[in-house]
């Protein structure tokens, strides 16, 4: 039957990771990357999702000096092997079981990118590599930068340095399409004119990192491209001694406001999302878990209850977008972008003027 | 002490109204609202919020044609007289009480705005009235208006019919000052070069109405203009005979997706908001409850408890919102516009292209 619609019910993962400590080596990183995958396989998983950063410690909260250290965190990149990575022996055996198994994965990495012209730029990044491509078929660089240029004066302060060791992800919000996730997806050569196409063809992905996920502006670029999946992988500080309240009490706001950020994004874009944390004590800092699946409505369906490695698993159904799409957030007949100029006309924030004495 | 910085201490209210029923009376409606404006004075309430279309029933989701009838709920304004409300039978009862009392209110009705060249235009409003200018300091209509222009022809369908009643608000999201609210604020005369004013005016309000809430188009505007507090009446429909689930389920996700919006609104962009409903079950139809009082970091400080005429109270400290906007949500230093051009540039959805079935 040419006209039965595809069924567009997939099996997603969260591969949350526990610490990655200083001293931990690539490879036993990998060898739990690989386990995960796995226990995945094992459970018909066709989309697994590492955090980000995932090869590595969180390097960015350590402030260093020394040009190689740095340099031992970045994966290398350019326009001829913009996907270089995947090469490397620090995702080589990775792509081989994807390959093997037929799981496509997202993973987060530091990216050195060497220009036409030999410059080198450092970004927070992510792909995606589709079984189906035998490639990437997505790239994502962080915008959202966190924390300083600079570290804090005081010794004893965490520190937060994303914006010293990346550059803000200049690449924008790129959806892109999943070839081989769903049977039957509609294909270009298939649409002739008149005949209604959305929602049809291979399934749409977009993908964030971390921060990204706290600001709707991140989100609505992939709404507005018809996503119906948003990736994003997160190392998210549970406390630090210069923040009010206890580390107790630091870590509960903080997993508030990770959990209202992911489900707001979810609802108000009608896409699904994972969510994927790498997590535990690093390094001597506490990081948040939390990672979770979430559905177009915004409800959590999948959440994982550890602060180390750990597969959370959903099967989703992306036909569930629509619902959403046709009503509440029928973004063609309710949003007025006449009135929303200031959002991309004023960066910070601008108090309006004072009153005088008078009123 | 010149330099002491005043405190930015406030008392507010919502004003929860339950079910205004058809048959109920203009003065029967406004009978109630003045009982919880002394009830507020009890509490030493600066500031009042009543919801959407306070003084009427929720008309627009009843199809109706007789325009004598239509007409009956609306309130008149003009260029000579664009607060022609507050001295309206309707509302005057409340400005007198509001002056005494020295509270200053929110409140939400229909507005039929009679243009220079007598033109109507009809709207969904809300003002700002304010004790100490002894008249409206700020005026929203309704951006996004939720609904259809038809009616569903199904007799039996919940209709919704904002889009045919209204104009959708041409006033964009204009932050305000409420001078007085505060003692001690820093006036425009007080201001020398190289004085750091910000959060030391007067306090910086926002309105919203409704389904606005769900947009995050509608909240950063005023983010970015340095509101304080953010005031959003409404009437939520709980359920209807058309949608998914047995009506208790669809009121849970309608209070769900309601606190989800409220709350990431006020986390992400570092500000109060109070948040009022009408309520209980109005013309055979029940609408949510639920109203919120949220601070800075998206936490709900006070809830109401009833589905009828309630008011909830909280003292809020404005200074709140500084230590997010120093930090998570220092929008100078995070936002990236470079990157939002399609949250202006396109209305609708619009999926990216298909793939070829070589991929």
């Amino acid at each position: 039957m040419a006209n039965k619609p595809a069924s567009r019910t997939i099996t997603v993962a969260a591969a949350q990771l526990g610490p990655n400590q200083k001293s931990a080596s690539r490879e036993s990183i990998l060898e739990r990357m690989l386990k995960l995958m796995d226990e995945a396989a094992s459970k018909r998983v066709q989309l697994i999702a590492y955090p980000e950063l995932a090869l590595t410690t969180f390097f960015p909260i350590h402030y260093m000096t020394d040009e190689d250290e740095i340099a031992g965190y970045f994966e290398p990149a350019s326009a001829k092997d913009p996907y270089a990575v995947l090469s490397s022996p620090h995702a080589k055996t990775l792509v081989d079981k994807a390959n093997h198994l037929g799981i496509d994965f997202y993973v987060g990495f530091a990216e050195r990118w060497t220009g036409d012209d030999g410059s080198m730029t450092d970004f927070n990044t992510c792909i995606y590599y589709s079984v189906a491509a035998r490639n990437g078929v997505g790239k994502y660089r962080k915008v959202h930068l966190p924390g300083r240029t600079e570290p804090l004066p005081d010794p004893k302060a965490f520190q937060q340095l994303e914006k010293k060791y990346f550059t803000p992800g200049d690449l924008g919000f790129q959806a892109f399409r999943a070839p081989g996730l769903i049977q039957g997806a509609l294909k270009a050569e298939d649409v002739e004119p008149g005949i209604e196409s959305q929602g049809k063809g291979d399934p749409i992905l977009g993908m964030l990192i971390c921060n990204d996920r706290r600001w709707p502006e991140a989100w609505r670029p992939y709404g507005l491209q018809g996503v119906e999946l948003v990736i994003e992988g997160y190392n998210t500080t549970a406390w630090a001694p210069q923040h009010d309240g206890t580390p107790e009490e630091q870590q509960d706001l903080a997993e508030f406001h990770h959990r209202l950020s992911c489900q707001a994004g979810s609802y108000q874009n009608a896409l699904w999302s994972i969510n994927v944390a790498k997590c535990g004590v690093e390094n001597d800092q506490g990081l948040i878990g939390c990672s979770l699946i979430i559905d177009p409505f915004g409800r959590i369906v999948a959440e994982s209850t550890t602060m180390g490695d750990e597969l959370i698993v959903a099967t989703i159904d992306l036909q569930m977008c629509q619902a959403q799409r046709n009503r509440v957030f029928n973004f063609e007949k309710h949003r007025r972008p006449e009135h929303y100029d200031i959002i991309l006309n004023q960066v910070g924030l601008r108090e309006i003027p004072l009153l005088s004495s008078s009123l």
